[in-house]
């Protein structure tokens, strides 16, 4: 169940899906607004660029987050192309008929691991999410979408601390029996080393093979490419990823980002781990990010240019 | 030999030896001339955290690394901890001569992939620095002093493009047959994925199981800690790593710097992976360094600290 065990362990896996969640976990960030038709361009240049799923957006209250006040017009805007998933996120049963209403592809609801982060999060106990849950998911059949969750502070909580497997093990057991196939484990607030990632996703792969894992790391203590990787050697071959590494997190201030996709897109074709997205497009993507914002983004790829695009340079005869 | 394979994979080390290069790879890229006390108390600060290998200066011409024209001051003034090897970059036999007078536990000796890129870094070709490294080596020995070997732009070349592995196995070759025992392999720019670290990494070490091989790592692409937990998966135990995350590459303009000794301190230790370093004390060295340049490094468990130290706070009953 470890780094350098055995099991579960082949040959690193041909494909990955990258799950962009940027447009709804890096906007929310951002405290100044960004113009619907700003979203919808980057969403469809991240759909142009082959991402195969994208978290668009969030059916949230708007006193909440002012940033996603606009969802529903996101997805009646956006350029629907075949192959994409559009993912919105919902807190609860109101968010989840708006959002089924305005045409998501599937539902997304967040849990998290401890009462102390996911009152924070969300205002509810685990239990009390955990009921919402069933209730969104008899919502989400009754339209024919599914619904994925992804489980927050996984690896570790800021206000408790550590995180006991079996609490994940206990709010994967609730969501799979609620028919849930789709669930990520999140490293919200970069606490997790690759062992803990390895041995955490074996077991879970292990006890519910029937559902299929995700990764959702944060890259807070510059680990977030090195769990992707003891992901993706246990075989987990979901991640969602942030484009430029946007995103923070909003129960520590300061907290950084998610790992950036352009530079988990740039680790997997780097190793032969196809993921049907075009980095150069992906790029674009990230340049009209940042010109929107003014800033840099944390991508590091995004910064420095693929090894690819500079061995390409060198070729031609000279240096960078 | 990939990632995924079983051979040569066993558990994870208990231990891995960290060599610090900062004060030689790091204060050489920066501008300012950092006094010689200066440069004395962050080495001792080091070698009181427990780095056991210090990179402690170069004796180069003061015309081409002004930063490092009190290479002897610097090894004359250092208080000499019990059990810290101090090492001294040496260009040739003039500085193997003045490291060796100067009191060097041990020399280092910089050989690149490339043609192209070794006459950039050191004005040789590749052939001629192995044959300088020779007389080094010989000039050493009746030191009773060893000579390590670092093998630059191992992972590719900013000039050239790819490099076979083939032409690094040359050079270990030459460098094993002068009696060279300790090789540090370079991705000096950052073009490495994990996957060709563990293939190179274990196809050197099965051609030369008496050569003790490092990883040099740069974070340039991000890669940097994924690609040291790939070496240590295929048994790599010996990682050069920069307080901080200093340094940089001369032969790319903005090239960025190696990992950092602190993140790469802390993801070993959070896997259970001892190097007798005290990760507190070294972050003290850190904000001294930071405290003299006037800057944050890029280091991220600097700026975000670790895991360890957020949970107990949040154990005492307080977020962070």
């Amino acid at each position: 169940m470890s780094l350098t065990d055995d099991i579960a362990r082949g040959p690193l896996p041909a494909w990955a899906t990258i799950v962009e969640v940027g447009p709804r976990d890096g906007f929310q960030m951002e405290a100044g607004f960004i113009p619907t038709a700003t979203k919808i361009r980057i969403i469809d240049a991240l759909s142009a660029a082959g991402v195969p799923v994208i978290e668009a957006t969030s059916f949230v209250s708007a006193q909440v987050i002012p940033q996603l006040a606009d969802a529903a017009d996101v997805l009646a805007g956006i350029e629907r192309r075949a192959g994409t998933t559009y993912l919105a996120m919902v807190p609860n049963r109101r968010g989840a008929d708006a959002a089924l209403a305005a045409g998501a592809d599937a539902l997304k609801f967040v849990v998290s691991a401890t009462d102390a982060g996911n009152l924070k999060n969300v205002g509810k106990t685990v239990a009390a999410s955990l009921n919402e849950l069933s209730l969104v998911v008899d919502l989400a059949r009754t339209a024919g979408r599914p619904v994925h969750v992804v489980i927050g502070l996984a690896f570790g909580c800021p206000l408790t601390g550590d995180v006991p497997p079996a609490a994940i093990e206990h709010i994967v057991a609730r969501v799979s029996a609620a028919g849930v196939t789709e669930v990520a484990v999140a490293d919200s607030y970069g606490f997790a080393h690759p062992e803990q990632v390895a041995r955490m996703m074996t077991r879970l792969k292990l006890g519910w093979p029937m559902v299929n894992f995700a990764l959702h790391l944060h890259d807070t203590r510059g680990l977030g490419l090195a769990n992707a990787l003891a992901g993706l050697t246990v075989g987990v071959t979901r991640f969602e990823a942030s484009l430029g590494g946007m995103g923070g997190g909003p129960i520590i201030p300061g907290a950084t980002g998610n790992i950036a996709t352009d530079d988990l897109v740039h680790l997997l074709q780097g190793m032969g781990v196809e993921t049907g997205i075009d980095l150069d497009r992906l790029g674009d993507a990230t340049r009209q990010v940042q010109a929107h914002l003014g800033r840099a983004l944390p991508s590091k790829v995004a910064a420095s240019g693929t090894s690819a695009a500079l061995f390409a340079r060198a070729h031609r005869g000279g240096p960078s």
